[in-house]
């Protein structure tokens, strides 16, 4: 059985704590947030509390907090007997390294108010100072997902920088690509099923390997064709740079 | 039944043409290619030709060529009494419109050559002429997929535009995810289930709802970091294009 206090109240704190309930192998003692306010969805459910200095016992306390403020609190944690962990793809272990046991804890994945995730996709990457805490971290893991890493501060970084591109950034070409259906009456939802291929092709090739499109093929009539049907400016820049991109990438003559 | 002749060999005509053997309904009574070499997959399958003149009668002659020749052969098929439709996003019905009968049959898919699609979950945009032979392509689309739509030219050059955002450039943010993973010895295999949920939120909510990430949180010092880790040109000015544009787009203040 791990004991675990939950620090935080936002959608990480949210999912971590399903998750965790629904392990026979985890017990989330209490959850801490500063303020009141936003405990409402675990008050009925496990003890709260808005003081730190009211925090109980635990093997572990997860810091599921916004990036700024987990080296405040991990100061204040600096004196707990256990393991003080943050969720944050950012922060490194040494932000919280006046804590006598630290780690990281950090679930790759988007997280929505709304949405429900499957835990057992999700996979953790995991740091701690001390290599027993790294089994810690992994057994706490091992309850929920399917999927440990071990991952250092310096690549857990650059992994959090990938995941803005593979993630947030394609994001916001989907939202580009809704614009253009729905300011041509054209149901966006044409374009899913190119969407979730797109995605899923990558998992048995290399995205080097699967490129297509007009830019790799150097088919200047389409691209012109298509930066005139572009009317904002932004996407017709976002077009250009993009395609000009790819042929780099792939070695395409300009 | 419906008869068809099929014109091309590549990607598409070939995926096409193992969806339409699956169907009872739908019988290839011939596949042509002006290289004799290109037929090779076909030739034991089905009649096969090298030369327009010697095109069999059917309902359907299929144009899944590419766009540069699919009008100087739909000339050549002028007096064909079936219906002459090709597979292109982005040629206009227009652009073969001297055939008696022309249509469109655009599947919206990315197609690989080694890697299998369900077909049936793969729209077709249709277009036609004449009301009859919309009807014919939409039994035809019916035998092979559950998902067919009528797209006017105009549609479909806006949605072979959007295809562009939601599958090329996308597909190049995965590139991009790859190639930082790889410079820091990351398995690229921890960022696919976020890929895999980017993709499939969207079936459920507008991507334009579930925009997350430090550029819509205006999260300056995080954007600043990965500017910082970022070593290629390139990467830097996508990362700083999009950036703004989320921030555009979603009328943060920059």
């Amino acid at each position: 059985m791990i004991n675990l206090v939950l620090l935080g109240s936002g959608n990480v704190a949210t999912h971590l704590y399903k998750a965790f309930s629904a392990s026979k192998e985890i017990q989330v003692k209490q959850v801490y947030n500063h303020s009141a306010e936003s405990l409402g969805f675990f008050e009925n459910k496990t003890p709260v509390t808005t003081s730190l200095s009211g925090l109980v016992e635990a093997d572990i306390y997860l810091l599921a907090l916004k990036d700024d403020v987990i080296p405040e609190i991990a100061k204040q944690l600096q004196n707990v007997k256990g393991l003080v962990a943050h969720t944050s793809g950012a922060v490194s272990l040494e932000a919280i390294s006046e804590c006598k046991r630290a780690g990281v804890f950090y679930p790759l994945q988007t997280f929505s108010k709304n949405k429900e995730v499957n835990y057992k996709e999700i996979p953790f990457c995991l740091e701690a100072k001390d290599s027993k805490d790294l089994e810690l971290l992994k057994s706490l893991a091992g309850e929920i997902s399917g999927k440990a890493y071990e991952i250092s501060s310096e690549q857990r970084k650059k992994l959090h920088l990938s995941a803005v591109f593979v993630c947030n950034f394609v994001n916001h070409l989907y939202s580009i690509g809704e614009q253009i259906c729905k300011d041509n009456d054209i149901p966006f939802e044409i374009l899913q099923p190119l969407i979730k291929e797109t995605a899923e092709k990558i998992s048995t090739s290399s995205p080097v390997e699967v490129q297509t499109g007009p830019a790799i093929r150097n088919d200047r009539s389409t691209i012109n064709a298509h930066l005139k049907l572009l009317t904002s400016e932004e996407n017709k820049e976002i077009y250009q740079l993009l395609t000009k991109a790819i042929q780099l990438f792939h070695g395409k003559k300009l």
